[in-house]
């Protein structure tokens, strides 16, 4: 049977064996969310990029341009990291050069030795399962958290991905199955039970809680982003 | 007002700041349970130490020794890691040298620069609650885990010491949020709980379940293992 673990924070990916895993991505507010909703509006590929200067140099090579540092949209580019400035006939067929302060990094670190890297969010949980499932190789899904700690977010979706694979695949350690029991937890309100937690009250300080619902949707679009080469595209 | 934070896993440890905190250390499965049993039966002090040749070298000079290497215990050695081998007359005013996979290991990571360490299991929660409320400091609760991973009967600790503080002190980070709501969910039948968990299948292949129910008990002893220099004692 093939194997389903989690990896709370990148500061604990060095734990994990990836050599037979599809690394699973999840930075849930927002940046993965970000991406899930820009690749079903028609967004050909984003390039996840680690810092700012790099982002930039791609901004003047035509692509749009993306960054984020603490949760707020670097001065001078074309685009925030909230979901809906990627609902805009500007992205459609655009190519996306974007940096943000955990998910991109995470994405970094995983492409090293992966078999594959794919991104999820809530809103492309059920298209994430199909595919997972039609696959061969084991799953990690690696939280991408808050500056090296866990956060309850994304630990929330492993959880919802956990319990939508416990069927087809073993939850290995404990990381996966306080995961999963968090998601049972809080399935029934999860905007309800992620309220108080450090991300959303730094999120709700900027004023962005529509980013925040909108994001715990599960199943609005029918698209898996993939990484090919340094570029994340839609699986078909 | 003081806050409390969760660490999941020593491997997070450099996350955090540990000048003005008390740093609680929980292995609960069975490192930090076996010390606050020893201590409440009237062992003298227990020093942890990394190696097992450093436990060897102790034990040479007169101390009773403990090993464990991946739940086991070590070949040579006068006491195990099961709590129960320390109710027994040979402990009573005993020097121990102790080293485990785990918990041995987060102790010293934490001594390097917390105000205080102390030693928590469920067998003393109400004493370390009566006594961190005493105290002045800001309080980070690190989980021993396993080789570096997130384990759940350490975060389930975690989990009931938050909710038992959560009047005196802020929970600072999603870490402690997370333990308590895990907490919330598991407290009423802690041994169902956790029946699933990595761990506790581990240590039921080596035929150990008494050690695992005993271990859950709440407040079985009113003692909280302190370290002065290198060694546990009882706080007075």
């Amino acid at each position: 049977m093939k194997q389903l673990d989690v990896c709370l924070t990148p500061d604990l990916l060095h734990l994990h064996k990836l050599e037979n895993s599809i690394v699973v991505v999840a930075d849930v507010f927002r940046a993965t969310s970000c991406m899930v909703t820009g690749l079903a509006y028609g967004v050909k590929s984003i390039t996840p990029v680690a810092t700012v200067e790099e982002c930039k140099a791609l901004q003047e090579k035509g692509y749009l341009a993306a960054a984020e540092r603490d949760a707020m949209k670097v001065e001078g580019f074309d685009l925030d990291n909230s979901p809906f400035s990627y609902m805009s006939e500007k992205v459609i067929g655009a190519h996306i050069a974007m940096t943000t302060t955990n998910g991109t990094l995470s994405i970094a670190k995983a492409k090293t030795t992966a078999v594959k890297v794919m991104v999820g969010a809530f809103l492309n949980l059920g298209a994430l399962v199909n595919q997972l499932r039609s696959e061969q190789y084991d799953v990690l899904v690696l939280c991408a958290g808050w500056k090296g700690r866990p956060n309850l977010e994304d630990t929330l979706f492993a959880g919802a991905l956990a319990e939508a694979l416990k069927d087809q695949f073993i939850l290995v350690e404990d990381g996966a199955l306080m995961a999963q029991r968090l998601y049972m937890q809080g399935r029934d309100n999860l905007p309800g039970f992620v309220a108080n937690s450090s991300h959303v009250r730094r999120l709700q300080r900027l004023g962005i809680q529509k980013d925040i619902t909108y994001s715990l949707q599960s199943d609005l679009y029918d698209v898996v982003p993939i990484l090919r080469g340094n570029q994340l595209v839609a699986l078909h």
